[in-house]
């Protein structure tokens, strides 16, 4: 249930150039929708433009199917890439876990309580530790063991899984595994990561043990999309908290979980909101 | 120097009905416009429309003047109240002291290292201590005493050479002494002021006292637009710094000067932008 | 279990003096005591010291009632009121929840992953909705209605229930009733409410309405002990988060639960870890 | 002029074991020294314990020397590095800039408003473009010009020139210029330097280039002490600002300013007040 209404979420972006905007509000005005939400956006430097729209799917005179042929000519015109999507049709959620609960506990009580939109068809794990807790809340739970000889097949087994239950985004919740190349780049863009530290400090292995021996005023948290490039994908969204020289690196690790929740539920709506565009290495996020 | 060039920014808000932005986009392409920047916003409780547009001035091929003509007739069509400015033509801004200095000398500091864009025409305080430092930045300094029998005077005063220096806005940088009600109804939506607390919290005298006694945690600041009601004028901008116990009133008053001047320096950049849109006694700002 | 061990923490306020430390410490260190914490303050206004240490309590050649008789004559000399307790014994803490569930969720997932030490005799409800959850972590829900005529009726069930799970603190974890003077009285210090907003402002009800009209452009929750007088108890933690004017009322209530779980938890923890002490109706709170 | 008074301030370090704490504050107690603020700290991994005290001048019946002889055999028989020193000789502050003049604006503000207590007996520089400003202030300005030829000869000349006034503390307000090994070594803990990014992320040059390349979406500043192995000497402190999609490098360099002199400023403010204890290379800071 969303107060607000049924709404068709369009994104685009294409080289920039004068008329987008009054090209892509004439559509819509045209066929009398209703916008709720428009955020737009001009890279200087690449001369690329971003637009994300909200419309009222009640407004429009025709479906999704019937959006998406009348707009193709405009998107073809401009050398669009772009998507519409529509509010009605949650976004499948599937969500990989080890033995570190705290960002799935959080993730399922957003579920559970609509906080925003999205779907959760399984939660995968290499333990089986967490199965009462998310099969209490009604969510399959499977469990592939990943060693050093089973995981290639392994991941061949979650990826079965994400397919068989019509995945469209894979979270990473503190899942303690790197992910295979082949899996990266067949999911571009829709798999989520959150790292415990802010990045690019502390890439890899242990980012509490590191900022520790730094000696760091502050720790963080990023939410970014997984590339083959081990935590270097485009990030969503970072956060950090202030420590001081009385935190133990467990005091670290037991505060870093509040903020590494936080960080991945906000960069999870913004993708399931379709607010994250892709822009090479980078992303625009329409808040 | 504004290395974006010189830019007109369209305001505007009007009644929401589909086709606005349609019809505004497809005037500034019409003319070959090109949008730099573009921020929309629906009220959905009042059904009311806000919008901003920066487009390239360079890209029109009109001046100030011919913009407004022939937007006129658009403006008209859908009921709005608009302006359109030149970044070219500073917004002059004079500010109002007492004897505390450190807005001051921030703002003068932002004035100077063109942190953003306005213009100081003088600068006017009921005392004569701040003359050295504000002098030395070649601004005119007025000294207008208040005392309670001159205060009609005295503002009377202070209005006048606002308008001798052809201001724009005014700002209450710490300025001790309550406007007289037809001086906040002479400029609606031009006279800032910084209050030391996070409004509506410890309103009017001794903020930081009150504070104190009420053994809050957090301190603030709040940049509002002045009305003849004191400290309940439409909100910019506020902030908030972590106190603790081991803080006297002393310490909020000086860590409270580094949040005080940060809001107001916010709040006065977007003002001075053309960010903020008045909504009632509540204020649209499209940062 | 605690990686640090078990703990002595005593606390201690009195009139300020020359000695106190030396004393305190003295008596610690004649023991061979080893003190892994401590903290001072002294409030300057009222003359009045405060202090807090943690000792190791293997390192002390007696046990809890050991350190009280000795410690007693040394409190005496100071005109102290103490306290010390025993990390081995954690704090018993009755949670009251109404339908709204985030700071249940929140609480229960920190009690299940020892984030910091206590536990949760008993949850108590006027309605039944959350019963399913609680059950589910193997605590025991009371479901106790609260109608305008059952009130005082109700409010007594809650205390006997309070007094049969042998409870030292109770949590008003978004409980939507206002609890009997008498109840306050008799719990001074032991009552944690959360409430959601940046007291002072706001008090009472439905603060994001107040807050949305208002027309502020951050938003806060507040932990304070529960006192006779609505939402005027001593503060105990506080924090904020930025929103803007495309927040709805429904968006102030959803991002609210994040910062009202997050400030009841630090603010549950600080109490448990006797963190905080009370200096009239302010807090000294030492992290 | 400082409201609390005149105060000796003690810091120490040494090895953990019991009885530190009694000794130090038995002593002050022996002579009916009045402690305004104390600090402990425990460092679990390498059994070391940190101390601070303040303690009224004027409770004590001995001055700075009588202090120290006083203290010695304390100090020697726990192995204690320790000072003491006192709040009415101000640290004496050599400022070193570059062009960049936000910092030393700020600095000089808190200087001449007495946010803390600090002298800066002269401003060196490698132009002559902030002269004016500082001299205006009554304060000397060198200039030192360095080429990549004077290098050494420049810096013999800072360091007289630091010499020849009494300089205690070193700070590099953005002076964008690598100092040589030996001058962090004749001065270890008594160089501050700003890093504009939130270090170890974005060490080395154009911090800002990098953070905006990479699409973090906060960006912040460091202050550490200066040693020979560059941008990684011991934090002090640091903090961060959000930015998003739509800043520019140069944004990121405008909005940066404000968070690197409130960084350099609080570092600095710690540092004088001696509130930062080294320890390897992390600092212990007692706020």
């Amino acid at each position: 249930m969303d107060v607000r209404g049924r709404r068709y979420t369009l994104t685009i972006s294409c080289p920039d150039r004068p008329g987008i905007v009054a090209a892509v509000s004439g559509f819509i005005a045209g066929h009398k929708g209703w916008i709720t939400e428009a955020n737009h956006h001009s890279d200087h430097g690449s001369e690329w433009f971003f637009m994300r729209h909200e419309i009222l799917a009640e407004s429009l005179p025709f479906d999704l199917e019937g959006f998406r042929s009348r707009f193709a000519s405009i998107a073809s015109e401009f050398g669009m890439r772009w998507q519409v999507s529509d509010s009605a049709a949650k976004k499948r959620v599937v969500i990989l876990v080890s033995r570190q609960d705290h960002c799935l506990y959080d993730l399922l009580y957003r579920w559970r309580s609509q906080d925003f939109e999205f779907d959760i068809p399984c939660v995968i794990s290499n333990h089986d530790d967490l199965r009462g807790f998310v099969e209490w809340h009604g969510i399959p739970y499977f469990q592939v063991p990943v060693t050093a000889e089973s995981k290639e097949a392994a991941f061949r087994r979650v990826m079965q899984l994400f397919e068989e239950h019509a995945g469209d985004t894979m979270v990473l919740a503190r899942f303690m595994q790197i992910l295979p190349a082949w899996m990266c780049e067949a999911l571009p863009g829709r798999i989520l990561n959150i790292h415990h530290s802010f990045l690019p400090s502390f890439a890899g292995a242990r980012p509490y043990h590191q900022a520790y021996e730094r000696g760091v005023k502050l720790i963080g948290a990023t939410c970014h999309y997984v590339t083959a490039l081990l935590d270097a994908g485009p990030i969503i969204e970072q956060d950090v908290i202030r420590i001081d020289h009385g935190d133990s690196v467990d005091d670290l690790v037991r505060y870093g979980r509040d903020i590494e929740k936080a960080v991945l539920a906000r960069g999870l709506r913004y993708h399931v909101e379709d607010r994250v565009l892709l822009h090479g290495h980078k992303t625009i996020v329409f808040k």
